[in-house]
Formats: structure tokens, C-alpha cells, sequence
């Protein structure tokens, strides 16, 4: 049996996880629609200390002030009650038909104005509630025709909106930041800041990029078939890494949002053990909320949701004693040595050391025995053997 | 009948193209590998004026400094005489096994020192040749197993590397610039930079990033089933397109370098557009070399080559004159503007407008319809399908 | 400009398509929802003279026999009265809660017996119309999680269901046949009977299986990387391509239902190519009808919802064309040739020739000089160029 | 630490698979060449005994007779001596560019003739070692242009070739049967039978289809995005798993053959609950030797070739021992029956219920209650929980 979760852990759900009621593409909703408040009881058994949502999650879209603040408190309190944080809130830009072409990139100039106050008015609220991280998913940014868009334009929508809303942050002197979501396409066509490296890049030409990061989440990156631990680590690397979506996916498909190592689960280990344990020389670290952001499969019913809600801590729980276990075994630093790892550390010109130091020495290319560096062991499988062992041995 | 090519197309293809003899990981070469010049005059008449190589294509690796000057002297003088620029050079860092692991991030140094100096020694060709771009390429640079590399130092590495060829590049007066190309895998399970995206994160924390931009394969993006175009606008957008590497693919799947057009022609009409139009707008313009990085398949004798060479060459002229008859055709211009295109490039605050500004305007938000916005039309679907007209009508 | 549609073109949509409103897995509805006969007259007017639904489509799941018969009757007069057909019908089992496991797969022995009545119900109904198609998309048969079912028994259960329906139809006397829609996932983490190749297998182990054939779609083969032209090349092979369902996908992700020829342009002109020419050394042909199964992009108003309709018929015409001129052309039929496309009929041993007689042709091994054959030109490049000049050129 | 494996175990690899020396698309080989019996011993020392191969694998291609007998004498030997069954042969009809364009397929006559006497001749070779299955592997059968061949003489073609050796194997005396194995793409853009399931269905079609099953492989199914255990499933249904060749693969990309494990963790937990212990309900059962067809990653040297070797056989036993605790729960039984695998066993109409019968019982349709069917558990994701936590706990 795996140990309880701690606040320490920092687990958080989003609300729109365990309410998610089975509508999908194809099918009507399998299960019902709770009150906000009522799933949050459930999500603090299943060891979670932190909530999250979308504005129109609590309160109905175009719901009334006085209902809103009514619904707000009432939701606010239950969190309280159950020792809930409100880690993050985002806004719901995609659901309704306004936002059928994007909030901050769509081609009609007013539904832009009427996203970046929807926005807006999001943020205070999420500074209202002491959340410390701002989302935008801009899962309704892109296009499904190649035509239909400027796309120099539509990213000089988009950089406006980010930096606007980033700019009213620090106005307002609120103790927050801004996570983009990167996302390939579903459900457009193809979306605009497909990738964590796109949004890297889109974040590098803001103005107010400082306080501009990722929230990367598994399934995404995996959509577009590529590696999510690499990914974090880049964000990492960037100083970008400020909030993570943790769920599964099983190759490339729509967007799945499975329970947590319920897609493909030694790559789900490999990023656990980067956010406990770190990079083997160290270097950034992410010490933030660990977000679950999944969908409890449509043939569940509510014992199915908490179930599932409880897989992803359980897992995550599992492969974090796994991974720690792992770095801790002498044959796996034995390892780590033998594969060049911490070599990996040592710079390529040594301190120093210049350019012209470096053509001068002939033991670097004229003496180089390339034919033996080229067949030297590597011991990566070895190694990877052994993290297979420590997973499932 | 398409018009021929003419110098102003910029036209170029890379020696490794023509020169690849089919052998590929199932198979033996199924054509002879002729001497590098004699490439050229084919090149040349299938309508281009431009050539590029890896060191290794021209002269063989380990060749002696005597052989590598006559091999060189001779392959000059055979472009000059057919009037081939030699616009790019590259290095391989790649097929000998002593890159198994990589050039600028394998974990072994000797070997990261190796690769450096490889690089260095190519940069003073290109420049002694008049390249205006050095494209680098780190196809081996990445992983199988996310254990194998402490992934936060393999950028450092990573970086360390590049940004010392730049500042070689800026010391020693070359007027050259850097070229990044990202692929997501293959022949590594996972390449670091897999994407343009990844690729413009990556410059945007070197030191000398401003000499260094990309390099992006039609397939590559592909490869990731991302959209091609998207991301050549991105690049743009960031000032980070120095070059281009245009060819086919077929979905998601191993990299298969078709004849430009032969993968999917939809979506290289609109990359043509883009590089012969520009954006609806204006902004960024690409005015490079338009470089066919492609492979003849293999089932193909020397006829098949060349007629793929000219099929590329071909296949983009055909699209740049449909591209151009779709922006002329007065009906387009009416699509895009009942499209929104035009008012995509209108700032969503108005010049001048302060966040307050747009907080205090109630027809955004408070008296804003925003079921009637949703139920506008786009034209959408009417824009893409005058475009397939243009393209097959 | 391409000529107007007959009905011996024989276009036919899904009521559903048309009747789409925009309610995706992250967004409401961007379209109102009509009465399903308001639909019938653009669709007509598009240049369709067949209709097709599902149950659900038409009658609301639950109704009253009385509603059922009224609403039935007045579809079918609207439909007599624009001149479409009734060409094809097929069951709703995956929409309402009820099937969430599937319908004739579901775990659950009661669902099935349900979702049996359901389709037995529908094909009487489709009988009476005079359909000649009776289609079954199992689209919630399968499974998120390997140990959900077991896939013995799954496959005994859908193969019991299939031909129960199959005799069913055969003791009524009805002239109708079945055709088995394949899709590799989405609503379902994997369904059953992923692809083309995988329904045919289990058709060939039916009882019944001499009226079950295939109704493939050009999207859900490119949602597995499969070639759509191959697919039906196959079924015909296999005397099973009993229907068609024509649209666009670009790439692998979601099922993205867009206009045919708005995805793979390349690819949808050698579909049609084989609908209107067959191979090329004759052989089985389908002469069905052409059976458009997409969704207007939720972008659009219902402008777009016609254009988007009449852009399938207009792009199948416009692809018509161009691939009779493609076979009519010369130069083709001499690359054909030149390719051995015409040898590839000429079947391996000579009529009459043993495998004895064959083991002692030494030209045909011992003295064959594979070198030499390796080395033929095959001419497939310059063969594509030539589609491809006919497409666009 | 895992159990030693057994002869019982029948583990068995291809010869191809340790001896593969890293040469692939972009690069040479990391490794020597040894003599074809020198990768005997290491592979019985790491748990085999089975060894498999292609011809070209232990003879050169073009080898006179003599050579050939005696090289082949002496692979037997050593062979023997180490206790390795050989206990498959198949042929390669792939690498020499004479098979370019295919073996069965290929446009050209000559060449069909060619590659069908190699098959033949290794017929009797497979025979004569006592092989008890014969591998097909069509790799070059295909195309990169859908032009290219004529779709149905191409299947006409193939079905001659697979009809004649099976023809021969049964003319001979042979106790062989032949074992398809399907991949959807590399090194050809498009190979005919792509799937499980395209094999399923073409051989059916065959006149000797009795003897010819199906070799699936693990990573090839995973490169569409097809689930390996679901394919293995609908193989046993249909009676026709012949050989199994087990690897890793991670998401859909070129085929990177990894240790078995070594890519989606979870799926091959399930295959090999599969192999072990059967489907839920009984039916029908794999008792094939478990073939290992994977390559030892590029990276390494001999230590990592043989370790890699070991590590296929490991994890296999480790997922065995996973899985038969898994069975054995009784927590895991009792969510059989609360997930209702066992009533998946019944079929939906009982025991000599007819159709009528079916029809005329109102409790399956006019008086069920669809809602509360719809709203009932399915314990789908506790289940899969409760396997991961075998797995890993």
C-alpha cells in the first residue's frame, strides 16, 4: 500500500475533472451534474490539497453579478470547509459559439475585446482567491484551413492579449503568473502554440515575458508524439516550468486525458522522477502544485470518478517511491558514471579554455581516435533495464 | 507547360539528395554513388542555381588535408562552371559511429570536443566557399531512453556548442549566419529540438542567438503532424527563418523526404503562398533560397533522379502560379475580408487605449451579444475551397 | 467551372452532416438545429440524389410509436418531393448513455439485447424505405483499458450480433446488405474492428458473412496512417466494398470530418481515380453510391454549412475530371508501360506452369542476373509527377 | 530477482536481431560483424532456445552452393551445440536491390519469378532444419505512390506468390505452416497488408489459406496506432496466430525495435497476461514460441547487445510473474464480475432463443430502461488500477 498524501505532496485536481459528465463528440452526458461544492469533498479524500477551475465551471457563463459572487462564496467556503486551496483558476475561452474562432486571435475584432475582458475579469477574481498561477489554454486559437487566418497577425493578436493581461497583472500588483498550455489541435484543426517549444518561443518575444511560463500537460505532448519529460525539461531549462497538467495518453489520438500512468507509464516515471529527484547533476527544479487535469472515462459512474481521482495520486505516489528507490541504488549510480552521465556536466571547453585553445589541441581532432570513441560502450539499455526493474521488479 | 527556373527563384538542392545511392535501413544502394561534381550539371539544368553539402558528402571522412584540397578545388570548380552558388554548407555529425551518441551532447566530452572542432573546421569552408548560412542539424543529439542523459546539462551542451560556433562565426568576420533544423525523431527515439518551436525557445536563451535562427524540413514538422506553414509563420514572426528545407511526407511516419508537393500538396500550396505572397497583411518576408532537401526513392535508376530533381522544381513553380492567380482573384480578396483577415491586423485596444479604457467600454463585455457574434459567419470553408479551385480547377 | 451533378453520379450525404450543429468535445452548439426535413432541399440542391440517417437522426431516441410514424412519413415526403433517395440507413448506438460500453459488445447482456432490438427495429425501417445499404459504425465497441473485456468473448459477441442482423434480414426477405464501418479509436481508446483490413478478417468468419461487406471512410483509415485508396483496393479485392463514405482528415489526431479533398488532395485524387477508372488491368469496381460522411466546420453559419456541402460534389467532379484526363492522357498510358503496371498482370507462373516446371527454370534463379534487374528503372517518379501535373497543372 | 528461464518458456530471436550491427538510415554501423554461430552462445546464455533467421543472415547472398552447405553445417552445429531449436526460417526478400520494387509484387516479372524461387528454395532449407514455421515478411511490397501499381493484380500477385509456397510446403510433406507478418509502412511508404487485420482478411481469400497464419509484431501494429493485445485477440478468434514477434515501440514513428517493454509498458503487461494466461472466459490460446524481434540499440557495444538480449527475457518473465498475481487476486476476480467480464461470455440471445423470441420479449426493448442501464458502473477504471498496481506496486 502506498502512503496518504500529504498538503506537502501539493496535489490538485481541476474542478472540470471530476465533474466532467461524459458528454463527448459522439455521446451524451453518462452521469450527472453535481453542484461545483459538491465535488470538492471527494477530491480532498482522494488526497488532494489544491482545486482549480474555469470561471464558467462555478458560475454559468453570463450569469448575473449577484449570482456570481453568490456562487463564488458558497464555493469558496466549501474549499475552506475541506482544506481546499485555490492553487490556479483560468478562463473558459472555448466552450461557447463566441469563441468558436479563438478568444485572442479570432478575426472579429470585438469577440478579441469580449475575450480579453472575460479574461480580465478572471484574474481578479483568481488574485480575489489567492491563486498564484493564471492558465490560458488557447485551445480554440488556430485554424482548421491555412487560409483562414494571418497567421503573423493572429500571433500578434495573441502576443496583445498575453501581454495585456500580463501588464494588468503587475498594474493591479497581483502575486501571480501566467501558464500557457500548449496543445497540438482538437479541437481545432490545428492550434496555434501547438508545442511547450512554441510556446517557449512565443513567450521569448513578449513584452512582459518575465512572468509568462508554461503549464505543460502530458497528454498534449504526446498528441504531437513527442517526449513530455524532454518537454519539462526544456521549460526547465528556460526557467519556464511554473505549473504542470499531469493525466495519460496512449499514442497518437485525440486527447484521451487519462488517469495519470494509465497511458504510457514508463515515460509517466520518468517524469516523476524529474520532479522529485531532479536532474542527476541538479540544475532548476519544479517545486509547484502537481495538477491532475484528466477526464474519469464515460463508462464510470461516481464511484468510477473517485475512483479514478484517487488512481492518479496513488500512481503518482507509487512511481515517486519508485524513482526515488531507483536513484538511490548504488548500481543505478554505478550506472549513471558508466553512461557518461555526470560527464554530461563537465563543459566541452574546459574553463577557460577559448577557441583558439581549443583548434590548438590536437588530441581534440588530429589525434582523436574516432573509431574507438565510436565504439565505446554506452550502458544505456543497461541502465534502462534497471529503471524497468525498479518500476515493475 | 511550367515556366523555367531562373536564378532569381533561388533554387537550391543539397548534394545529398541526388547523390543518395537508396541504401536505407532495410536495403543496399540500389544506384552507384558517382563522384560529387558529377551531380552538378544535372542539378543545374533540372532549373537550380544553388548547391549545399555536408563536409562528408564531398570529401570523405578521415580524407587527409591534400585530398580534402584537391577534392574541394575540383567540386568548386565544377559548380562555378555550371553556376551553382554554393549558398549553404552543413556538417555531418552523424553517420560515423563516433556521433552515435551526438556531437554537442553526448555525454562523452572527447567526443563533444570532437564534433566541435569537425563543426569549426566546416564553418571555414562554408565561409571560404561564400555560404551565407551554416545549417547544423542535430539529428543525433537526443535520446532512446529518457535515463541515458541528464537532460538539463545535454542543453547546456547543447548551447555551449552553438553559441561557440556563433561567436567563432561573429570573431572571425564570416558574414554567415546559423541555421538550426529540428526533427522530432529518427534516427534518435527522441531529438532534442524536435521543432521549430523547441528550436526558437532554444535561441532565445543563447548568448549569441541573434546570428542564429532556423533551418525548417517540410517533413520534420510533419513528422510531429504539425503544420508546416504555421510554423514557417512563426519563425517568421520571431525573425528566425533564415532557411528553408522544402519536401514531402505522408503523415506520421518514418521521414521520407518525397519530391516537394508529393506529400501533402494542400498544405505546400499555402507554404508556396506564404513565401511567394507573404502574409495577407505584410509583415516578415522570407527571401531565402527555397532548398529541396529530398531523397529519389529508391526504386529509381539515374532517369528517376534527375526527374525528381526537376520534379521539385516544377511542382513549385505550379504552385507559385496558382498561389498567385488565388491572391489576385478579386473573389478571394472579397473572401477575406468577409473572412475577418483584414481586421485580424486591427490591434484589439485601440491605439491608445489603455486596459481601463477597455474595463470602462460595457459594448465589449457588459452589452456585448455574444450568441450573436457566435452566430456569425466565417466564410471559412467558402475561402479554403476557392483555394482548392485555384489549385485543380 | 465543373458541370452540375446528375443522379447518375449517385452523391449522397448523412443527414447527420448537414444536421451537425457545432457541439464538439469542448464546445456547445455554434448552429441551430433544424427540422430534419429542412435539411433535405439544400442538399438536393447541392447535387445529391441520395439521403442517408440514422435513426436518432430523424425520430428522437424514446419516441412514441405514434411520433415515430408521423415524423417518418413526413421525411420521407419531403424527401420524395426533392427527388433524393433513401439510399442508406443506420443505427444510433452510441450516443445515448445506454452504450456507453458498446452496443453489441457491451459487457452488460441486457445492453445488447437492447441494442439489438434497436438495430433489427431500424433495419425493418430500412427496408420499408427501400434502402439498399444498411451500415453499422460499432464506434463504441471497444475499450479505454485492455482489461476491460475480454476479447474472446467481445469478438463472439460482435460477431453473434452482426449475424443475427444479417440473417434477420435474409428470413425477411429483404434485398438489403450490411456494411461494416471501420475506425481505429475515438469515441473509444481502441475500437474493435479498427481498419479495413480487421473487418474483413471478421467478416470471413461469419456465417452470414456473404451480405456483410464494408463501408470504409477516407478519415478514420488516415486516423491509423493508412493509405484510403489502398483500403478499398482491398475490399474490392475482397468482393466486400459495399459503400463508401467520402471526407477529409489531415494527418493522425482526432476524427476531423472535413469536406472530401480538404484533407489529402493527393491521395483523394487516386480514390476517385479508382471509383471512376477501376485499375488499370480491369477488375472489380464499385458502383455504389458516393456517400459524403463530414461535418461542416463549427466555425460556420449555415452559408457554410451549404458551401461545405456543395464543395464535396464540386471537388469530386473537379477530381473526376482531372483523373480521366490522367488515364486518357498518352504519355500515362505509356508510363504505365514504362512502369510494368501491365505487367503486373501477368500472373508469376505461366498459365499452366508447375511449381516443378518453374524450380527448373534456371533463368528464372540460377542464371538471372538480380544485379541487372535491381538496377531497371521503375519510373514511379516521373509517374507521379504526371498525376500530379494532370491534378494541378 | 526473476526465475531462470526454461525450454518451456520457448523463448526464441531472430539471428538478424543481436546481429545487427547499427547500420541504419543516417549512419554506419557501431558494430563488427561476427561470424553468423558466434551469436549462439550468448543468446542461449541469455535464456533463448530458439534461434530464427533470415537466409541472407547466415549465407551471403549470391554464396555458391558449396558455401552455402558448409556455412550452413556449420551454423547448425553450432547451434546444437548450445541447445537453440531453430525453430523458424524465413527469407529475406528485402535487402538486395533487386527486391526494390518487392518480391511477390514487384512490377516486374522476373523479379516475382526470382523472389519466389528464394522463398522456395528456403522452403526446403526451413524443412530440412526441422523450422516448424515459415515468416513472410512483405516489407518492399508496396508503394510510395499510390499510381504506382495496379491496387488488385499487386493482391493477385501476392496471394499467387503465399498460395504457391504454401502449395509447395503441403506438395512436399512439409510440417510447416507459413506465418504472415504485417507492417503498415517502412521501408516502403504504403506495405500491402498493413495490419492483423489486412493479413486476416487476404488470407482468407487464399486457395491454401489453412496453413497460412499470421506473425504479428508488437512495435509494427503500434506504428498505426493499433493496440498489439486487441490484434493479438482477434488473431486467436480467428484461429490464425501462428508465431508472435514481441518488441518495443514508443508512439507512432519509424520502427524503433526495442527491448520488449522498453516502449509501451502497460500494453505489454496485457500481452503477455494474454500469452499466460489466456482470455478471462477460456478460448483460444497462444502456445508458440515467444520471439524476440527487436535491435540492440545503435548506442551500444557488445555488453549492451548481449544485456539488451537478456533484457527481452527478463521483463517478459517479470510481466509473467506480474500477470499470474494479477489473475489470481481474488480482488481482481471480483471486478471481473463487477466489470462483467464474465457475462460477456453469454451470448445475447439465449440458448435457442429465436429472433422472434428476441423480438417478442418486451423486457429487452419496450420495457427496458435504457436511463438506468446507462447509469450503471462498469468499474473499468478501478479494474485497470488494480492491474497497474500489480504491475508496479
Amino acid at each position: 500500500m502506498v502512503r496518504a498524501a500529504t498538503p506537502e505532496d501539493k496535489f490538485s485536481f481541476g474542478l472540470w475533472t471530476v465533474s466532467w459528465a461524459g458528454k463527448d463528440q459522439f455521446g451524451d452526458a453518462t452521469r450527472a451534474a453535481l453542484d461545483p461544492w459538491e465535488y470538492l469533498g471527494p477530491v480532498a479524500e482522494a488526497g488532494a490539497s489544491g482545486i482549480t477551475f474555469h470561471d464558467d465551471d462555478v458560475v454559468p457563463f453570463g450569469a448575473s453579478d449577484d449570482e456570481r459572487t453568490a456562487i463564488l462564496e458558497r464555493f469558496r467556503a466549501a474549499a475552506d470547509e475541506v482544506g481546499l486551496t485555490i492553487e490556479m483558476v483560468t478562463t473558459n475561452t472555448f466552450t461557447h459559439p463566441v469563441f468558436k474562432d479563438g478568444g485572442f486571435t479570432a478575426n472579429d475584432r470585438s469577440v478579441r475585446r469580449f475575450g480579453l475582458r472575460k479574461v480580465l475579469r478572471n484574474v481578479d477574481l483568481a488574485a480575489e482567491l489567492g491563486a498564484s498561477t493564471f492558465v490560458m489554454w488557447g485551445g480554440r486559437e488556430g485554424t482548421e484551413y491555412d487560409g483562414s487566418k494571418d497567421l503573423n497577425t493572429a500571433l500578434e493578436r495573441y502576443a496583445e492579449g498575453v501581454d495585456t493581461v500580463a501588464q494588468y497583472i503587475k498594474d493591479s500588483g497581483y502575486d501571480m503568473v501566467i501558464a500557457l498550455e500548449p496543445k497540438p489541435n482538437e479541437p481545432r484543426g490545428d492550434i496555434f502554440l501547438p508545442t511547450i517549444g512554441h510556446a517557449l518561443g512565443f513567450i521569448a518575444k513578449l513584452s512582459n515575458g518575465d512572468i509568462v511560463g508554461l503549464n505543460p500537460e502530458t497528454g498534449h505532448e504526446q498528441m504531437a508524439g513527442l517526449n513530455y519529460t524532454h518537454g519539462l525539461a526544456q521549460a526547465l531549462w528556460a526557467g519556464k516550468l511554473f505549473h504542470i497538467d499531469l493525466n495519460g495518453q496512449r499514442s497518437i489520438k485525440y486527447d484521451q486525458d487519462l488517469v495519470f500512468g494509465h497511458g504510457d507509464l514508463l515515460s509517466a516515471f520518468f517524469t516523476v522522477d524529474l520532479i522529485e529527484n531532479g536532474f542527476p547533476n541538479g540544475g532548476p527544479r519544479y517545486t509547484g502544485w502537481k495538477h491532475f487535469d484528466y477526464k474519469p472515462s464515460r463508462t464510470e459512474g461516481f464511484d468510477g470518478v473517485w475512483a479514478s481521482a484517487r488512481a492518479n495520486i496513488e500512481t503518482y505516489l507509487l512511481l515517486a517511491e519508485k524513482a526515488r528507490a531507483y536513484r538511490e541504488d548504488p548500481r543505478v549510480q554505478a550506472a549513471f558514471e558508466a553512461a557518461g552521465i555526470f560527464e554530461s556536466a563537465q563543459p566541452t571547453l574546459a574553463e577557460g579554455e577559448s577557441v583558439a585553445d581549443l583548434l590548438a589541441d590536437r588530441s581534440a581532432f588530429e589525434d582523436f581516435d574516432a573509431d574507438a570513441a565510436g565504439a565505446r560502450e554506452t550502458n544505456y539499455v543497461i541502465l534502462n533495464q534497471l529503471a524497468l526493474e525498479h518500476l515493475i521488479g
